[in-house]
């Protein structure tokens, strides 16, 4: 799709549209083209809600999720269990455990995850205000819930050092790895298999 | 993903960017978190790219592609042929057609194609002003290049009845049907194969 276009401005939406994780020139062509159909209100709308996305948006002062004003309706909640905090990468990660509707203590999004070989240690999430939150009392759980990769690992075990060192009587937990729902034994990898065995739950009916 | 945002911006994001065609609420939503992650000139980049496209965009007031210039630089162009026109449905046809490299005379862009099914008549297209490029003289051949849909067919007829009434001497052609390069027999749908059999061409070195 090395080509020109007639038009400058095609080019730059091409270019720009380009930019979408997942986009290449043809498929943004196809969204270029796509807004040249349209009613003019619908382009207007589109790259106002873009713009006013990026420039506008707050971030939770405590919890670090998006927000619209200080602190965020799940923070500001007296319906939430502010006794649990639930430690999570990023943004999405809280939309996700909200949509299973089976979590209602808080959020703490450390905006990353620890991964020396991307260069990125500790002191560049949101680490520090963690240590606070706890540190600041309250606080009787930590779900860390950072998914199953080497960086979560990694992160897990940073913070498990660091807070159960501040704070003696805090609880830390992970969420459990095991088979998935639905899947059968034998498309499961070996490694959850054995983790799976290793943390086996008492039957109950 | 039927959930509500903690924000009133990135839902509005959602709902836009969703508009762009084969983007659903999770894609969309995918794009908005990737454009918080981002600096914030990339996202009033892309903003704004789409709204100077749309609001921005002219089209060539002789063929109707799109154009920064009154007259396309196709149709300006004094080493393009302009006694042949190539009929296309869309701007992104003429992308493609320039793309192989092969063709060096104007086009005509249509702006659709006649489809009684969507309530889609003649005067809905161009072609009112592909008559009168016609009558104005010059063209001597107009290719027929609207792809082999029913109605492309259905256009493709109309248009041989209307031009060939109004000049006697006007050559018109339609692209070739057959099958593809590099495709096997075998996997050649039956119509395609029956065409390429009619409309076979003399063996030349």
């Amino acid at each position: 799709m090395e080509q020109e276009f007639s038009s400058v401005l095609l080019e730059n939406a091409v270019s720009a549209l380009s930019r979408l994780p997942g986009v290449g020139r043809k498929t943004a062509l196809r969204y270029a083209l796509h807004l040249l159909r349209r009613e003019p209100e619908d382009a207007i709308t589109i790259g106002n809600s873009i713009i006013n996305l990026r420039t506008g948006i707050k971030y939770c002062r405590i919890c670090h999720n998006i927000s619209e004003q200080d602190i965020c309706p799940i923070c500001s909640s007296p319906r939430r269990d502010s006794s649990t905090v639930c430690v999570v990468e990023s943004v999405k990660d809280v939309m996700i455990i909200e949509n299973t509707r089976q979590y209602y203590g808080l959020y703490h999004v450390l905006g990353g995850l620890i991964s020396p070989v991307d260069g990125v240690g500790p002191d560049m999430l949101a680490i520090e205000s963690l240590v606070q939150r706890v540190e600041h009392g309250g606080i009787q759980e930590i779900i860390l819930a950072t998914g199953t990769t080497v960086e979560a690992d990694t992160t897990n075990f940073y913070l498990f050092r660091l807070l159960s060192k501040k704070v003696s009587e805090l609880k830390i937990s992970q969420i459990a790895r095991g088979v998935s729902v639905g899947n059968e034994l034998e498309y499961t990898d070996e490694a959850t298999l054995a983790r799976s065995l290793i943390a086996r739950t008492p039957f109950e009916l």
